[in-house]
C-alpha cells in the first residue's frame, strides 16, 4: 500500500500535485495550514473540497498561528504592503515551507507514509529561497539523519514547471480547478489585480484554457 | 549587539543552555512549545520565571498541539504506555527538535537574530534521532539553503556533556535549578520513579550537589 502525505493549501499548484499523487499513490493523507493568511476561510474551503474530490484517507488542518504571531510577511499581517519588486518579495514568509515540511515528516512518521508531496515551484516563485532544489535537497538529508525511519521521500513533482505547464498537466489529469484559489486578498471574486492573480490568469492563457474561477467585474 | 533565541523547555539541559547563552550574548528571547506535554502547567511555569531571571527581551510561547494531535508519542497520549526499553524509546515525540528549530529560525529571521540556542544532549538521550550531530549538520545546511539570511547558528553548548557535567556548568553559572523540572509525570512534587526523574538524580549525585527541587516523599 503506497501512503502519502500532501501537503495542500488550495492553490493551483498544490492542486495539480494532488493530482499527480493520486496517480502514483494508493492512500492520501492531506494538510493544510491555517497561519493568518488573509484567504484562509477560501483556502480551507478549498483544501476540503479538493481532498473529498480524492478521496482523503484523512485531511489536517495545522493550527500554525505561531507563524502570523511572529510577523514579518505582507501574507499575514495587514499593516505590511505588498511589495514584489524586492529581490525577496515580501509574502515571503519566512521559513514557511520548512516548518510546514517537517510538521509532514512528524505525522509521516506515525503514519508509517513513506511519501510527502509538496507543490512547490521553482521557477515563478520570484526568490523564495525555500522553493529551490538545493532547499529541497537539504530537507532530504535533515529527514535522513532526524527521523526514525529515514527512509521518508519529500516529491516536488512540479517544481521545474511554469505555471503554463502546471495548468496542462492539471488539465490532462482532470484536476477540479473551480475548487482552487490563488488570489492574495478576495475570497468570493478574485481581484484579478494582485501578483498571484496575475500569474494565475497568465497561465491559463499561456495554456490557452478558460479558467473556471470568478474574478471580478467578470459576467 | 549579540542577540540570540533561546529553546527554552523547563528541563536543566535547556537552563544550563540559557546560562551559556547568557554568558555568550547580550540580547535573548526565549522560545516554548506547549504541545501536549503532560507536565505543561509547570513548564510554562518554570520557563517564565528563566525568562524572567536572565532579563529576556520578550518570552514567546508557542502553541503546537498539532504534534499530540498526531499523537505516537507517550510523552503526549496519556493511553499510551511509558516504554524506555526500545531501541527508541516511546517518550520520543516523532521529528520534534526539527520542528521547533524551524520555528525558531522563523523567528530569528524576522529579529534578524544570529543564533539559536537547544539544550539537546546526545549522551543521555538513548537513541532520539534528532538529539545527534549529523542531525544538528543537516539542520545547519537546511538553514543556509533555505532562509534569506542564510548565516544563522544553531549552538548545541551541551550536547556532548553528559548529566553530571551539565549540573556542575550549571551550579559554576549560578544556574537557578530550583526553576526546572525534569519529572514526565507530577507537577507539584516529582514522582522520582520515572526515567527523566531517575536521570537527575543521578546526575545531582554524581556531581556532589543536592537537588534544589521537592521530591515526592522528602522533607
Amino acid at each position: 500500500m503506497i501512503r502519502a502525505i500532501v501537503l495542500l493549501s488550495g492553490g493551483m499548484d498544490s492542486l495539480v500535485t494532488t493530482a499527480i499523487a493520486a496517480q502514483e499513490c494508493e492512500e492520501l493523507y492531506f494538510l493544510h495550514f491555517s497561519y493568518g493568511q488573509r484567504t484562509q476561510a477560501k483556502e480551507q474551503w478549498c483544501f476540503s473540497q479538493i481532498a473529498k474530490h480524492y478521496n482523503a484517507q484523512a485531511a489536517k488542518t495545522v493550527d500554525y498561528h505561531w507563524l502570523a504571531d511572529i510577523g514579518g510577511s505582507a501574507l499575514t499581517d495587514p499593516d505590511i504592503r505588498l511589495d514584489e519588486h524586492r529581490e525577496v518579495p515580501n509574502t515571503y514568509v519566512p521559513f514557511r515551507n520548512a516548518t510546514m515540511l517537517c510538521a509532514a515528516v512528524a505525522w509521516a512518521e506515525v503514519l508509517d507514509a513513506k511519501s510527502i508531496y509538496i507543490g512547490a515551484v521553482e521557477e515563478d516563485s520570484s526568490g523564495y529561497p525555500d522553493c529551490r532544489d538545493s532547499f529541497f535537497g537539504a530537507m532530504q538529508d535533515l529527514i535522513r539523519q532526524g527521523t526514525v525511519a529515514g527512509d521518508i521521500r519529500v516529491k516536488t513533482p512540479v517544481l521545474h514547471f511554469n505555471k503554463a505547464q502546471i495548468v496542462q498537466r492539471g488539465i490532462a489529469l482532470n484536476a477540479p480547478f473551480h475548487y482552487s484559489w490563488s488570489c492574495y486578498f478576495a475570497e468570493d471574486e478574485a481581484c484579478g489585480e494582485c501578483p498571484s492573480c496575475k500569474l494565475r490568469q497568465k497561465a491559463f492563457l499561456n495554456a490557452g484554457i478558460k479558467d473556471p474561477i470568478l474574478y471580478k467585474g467578470q459576467k
